[in-house]
């Protein structure tokens, strides 16, 4: 049984830890590549998410494009440097356009990210995601209600064959955040809990994901470097704030200006 | 004739008045019961109110969800407390979900309320809400302007019928908020004008609206104590900013800090 | 040759240059008006920019409906004052409510705006921006981007038939915005970097323009002024703002403060 589709992600014990520090220096210089490069971003994303997370994007130096219109989805997807999937708002045009990105994607060898938002809601959803699976995301973001619903609905016969067919990286977010791939693990213990009270920042959480991306070829950095700058950021935002309009404010200041001191300074998790 | 269709919530005389220090004590305990419960509350509503609603909905409490996807309204519906229909950006798909969700509603007799927004503007709008009063919302929230629309269209004769399967709480917010239903009455002057100048602040008045019916069954009480909070948070977040940007941020951190006593001291209004 | 669509509008030598202390008199007077109007706006605009444009234009004065349904388009352009078309998300819908909503414009005579959104990343949608401006927007507004695509892609052998078919006025905004008809050019120097990293700043500018157009029967006015007013209040929140979130919120606020006195004090640019 593939051990990241069935909750071992909460027993670090049988991967290796990675270092704190050390991927604190990664994800400052992944910051730093990000924001020299500006790359493209399309969002497939929902509605009330959208600019949220486009406002995100521009905070952190990305570009983002929006459109889910299934006519000019291969256009979009083919200027850009990586592809969000995020599954909420999933009417038909949505699906369709959610198929023709990813064949766009795989042509161009992009890589991509899926939020499979309240799939504990919507067998349809549900469903949708674990064909999603199937095309390979090199991250799954969502929490550990959406995650165990993924792992149930694919059963435990044949989450080997999701899982295979996946093997991407797996980041559930929480009062603590896991990252974990076949050979690592990481626990990141930043953030706040006003993070919960503002809502679609596990959708931005995801698109800064696929911005990373675009700047470095191994997902498990991209997805742990995007929860420690989102987890500092947060604390800084909570810090500065009254109530959860000044925090999404204050949030977007944060992640503007979030630098590689920062995440070296306050960067906490680990085991 | 029925009454609250006609108008005849601006002559309180004919219904009883509520005592305004014993609303703001009920309030106060309601809002204490929705933070305590966090109930689920699914919205249909209009593409630019959607993120200002759930974001609202999350710093009083409550847990948002806001998909109009036909195929998975049932389920949404199905897991929620309380629903909301609002008629913004009302094309065939929302029509088709709003139709899917009341019949979910109605089978697991869930209070609804109904946003009936721009009925004046648009002629198949208001058609339409007058088909969906026959669903008997818990709750009718709308400005002087669209009542008027409503009122006029179901015409003298046929009101008494829209109005005896309707049979609900009329909120009609503005400069001041007049809440009624058959037996009672009761005006609030809390508030500021700034409320005027960020969209959306109607359409979110009336998701909380609906995530109070969540934990009380009396429409009038629900209805009532959300606009009390607005209005106090209103006041309070005007205080504290320079123009309507400002005062949205504050008034999301002020109807997360408002409390009971807030009410208490706060509240204006009566006869 | 048209000048205006050949990329002439940064070779202002060829047509007169406006005073700009002038036109910052003529931007207050506009301002005033707007304000005392209180116009109403029909936008249809792309999901991530509905409701920043919708409160840009609520805290200018202006009053904004934003509905794409094309069962509904006809009555609410029919109560409007003037209508902006931009084509993000440009799904078979808005297409359709585009075409409806123009052909409403040209029963009543409504001035319109148009904003080809990234038409320089989807062939499809710069094909219908060349088609939407056979329909003679008072103003087109775009970035030099956008506009180069535009000007490619009608060609220097029909580029004329489509300038003659256009006629109205160009405002290329970027760093410093250029705005032209046939006669006049002026160069406006005002406006912050920040202006970058919040999403939907240029639809709401030209969700601005539409508004201006409803009090001022120059397209070259409305267009002007509303950038100098951005122009001017972008500067104001630059300096009160720590990052693109608090910028954007001190944005709507300087919108609705900025006067007369400000526009005549601040504004730059002219040769």
């Amino acid at each position: 049984m593939f051990p990241v589709l069935s909750g071992a992600c909460r027993a670090p014990g049988r991967r290796a830890m990675t270092d704190l520090a050390i991927l604190a220096g990664q994800a400052g210089e992944l910051l730093a590549r990000l924001r020299a490069r500006a790359p493209r971003v399309h969002c497939i994303t929902n509605d009330a998410a959208q600019a949220f997370t486009a406002n995100v994007l521009l905070a952190v130096g990305a570009r983002p494009s929006l459109t889910t219109n299934p006519k000019e989805i291969r256009a979009f997807v083919g200027g850009a440097d990586a592809v969000l999937v995020n599954l909420g708002t999933l009417d038909d045009q949505r699906s369709d356009a959610i198929g023709r990105a990813l064949d766009a994607v795989a042509g161009d060898a992009l890589p991509w990210v899926l939020d499979p938002v309240l799939v504990n809601r919507s067998p349809h959803r549900a469903d949708f995601a674990l064909h999603l699976l199937e095309r390979r995301p090199a991250i799954l973001r969502c929490n550990a209600t959406e995650l165990e619903t993924l792992r149930a609905l694919a059963g435990h016969g044949s989450l080997g064959e999701v899982a295979a067919s996946f093997g991407g990286t797996i980041a559930e977010t929480g009062a603590k955040d896991v990252v974990c791939d076949v050979e690592r693990t990481i626990l990141l213990e930043n953030g706040d809990q006003m993070m919960t009270r503002v809502t679609a920042i596990g959708c931005a959480q995801a698109a800064v994901m696929a911005a990373l991306l675009a700047v470095e070829h191994q997902p498990f950095l991209a997805a742990a470097s995007a929860l420690m700058m989102f987890g500092v950021a947060g604390e800084v935002a909570a810090a500065a704030s009254a109530g959860p309009g000044s925090f999404a404010v204050q949030l977007l200041d944060a992640l503007y200006r979030v630098d590689a001191l920062d995440l070296a300074r306050r960067a906490r998790g680990g085991g």
